[in-house]
């Protein structure tokens, strides 16, 4: 009997690496692709080309960027002073997308992590130590995610950085959280750090 | 604020439309092939290239492959007058890895669907239509799913195609199958189409 031809079998292989996407959810995903050959097969692989090509990590922060230094990182009124340190890129972008932060930024590539043998500098900690006194920074916000191995990484942080004022995102209920539907932890966070009404 | 690199955006928004992939999962999908450039972004790019440029329709069945007819039509062990009609690629593949079946198949390319808007035009019917006397079929197999669509498609071909011998998969318990875990339509089908024990 015959196979799909080596160059689907090869493509779908390669999909499946995918987050998100499994062996058959990859081969529906090509066949999908085949049909709209014009109208996004040639345009996804020119993209994954031309981001091959063209984008890297910056050299300072571990942003996305087309240079050498990111956007970020080159624009001179971006250096305030603050450092908001993030597990990933996909968390920089959350927080640009909030649109409330100015300063610059310092992406780890990861989180501190005994059970996958994630050590310091693998995380490029000294780097970033190295970072504070080059660029003046005053203060440094740990945006890492609220689990076990955010914290961790929080407190090794915080033991490693002197000099600086070290500060962390609030954690309490999200805007348009209804309680009935945050865990316990949660709950238990934002009445600790209740604030008087204005 | 900076958004990422517009390169990075437009990946974004064509994995985006992949079936499976929303557009967190896409950007999440993007950070993955980025941390992966060698291993897994450039070959997916180049994968995706080669499709794009060697992978077509066979002309005959509407399978994938390199040429202008596929690999079963172009194996004249195949022509046993036996046609296999199934509503996709991915069933035709199907039935390939069950290695049970060594005639010929015919790709609709989909069902008809008064919902849709899908007519018989639509599904190269005409064409299949054309193909029995041509390649002296002697029994059409209608291997296509065992829903609405589907049972519409096999009864408006049942009435098409004359002078054949026209098939239709078995329905029942399928292997492993706990009755606990069958819907009700399945084991009246089984239990409708049972046989004498050998």
């Amino acid at each position: 009997m015959a196979d799909a031809p080596p160059e689907i079998e090869e493509l779908i292989a390669l999909m499946a690496r995918l987050p998100g996407l499994g062996p058959r959810s990859a081969r529906r995903a090509v066949l999908h692709l085949m049909k709209r050959r014009d109208r996004l097969l040639v345009p996804l692989a020119q993209s994954l080309a031309a981001v091959g090509a063209h984008i890297r990590e910056c050299s300072a922060c571990g942003n996305l960027g087309t240079g050498d230094i990111c956007t970020i990182c080159a624009d001179p009124a971006r250096a305030t002073g603050q450092l908001c340190v993030v597990a990933d890129v996909a968390d920089l972008w959350a927080m640009e997308r909030a649109r409330v932060f100015a300063g610059r930024y310092h992406v780890l590539g990861g989180l501190l992590s005994a059970l996958d043998a994630i050590g310091p500098d693998d995380l490029g900690i000294p780097r970033l130590a190295g970072r504070l006194g080059a660029e003046g920074v005053t203060e440094v916000i740990l945006a890492l995610p609220a689990t076990l191995d955010g914290q961790t990484t929080m407190h090794y942080l915080a033991d490693r950085l002197a000099g600086v004022r070290i500060t962390t995102l609030a954690q309490g209920v999200p805007v348009g959280g209804e309680l009935d539907w945050l865990d316990e932890g949660t709950i238990g966070a934002a009445l600790r750090a209740r604030r008087d009404l204005e």
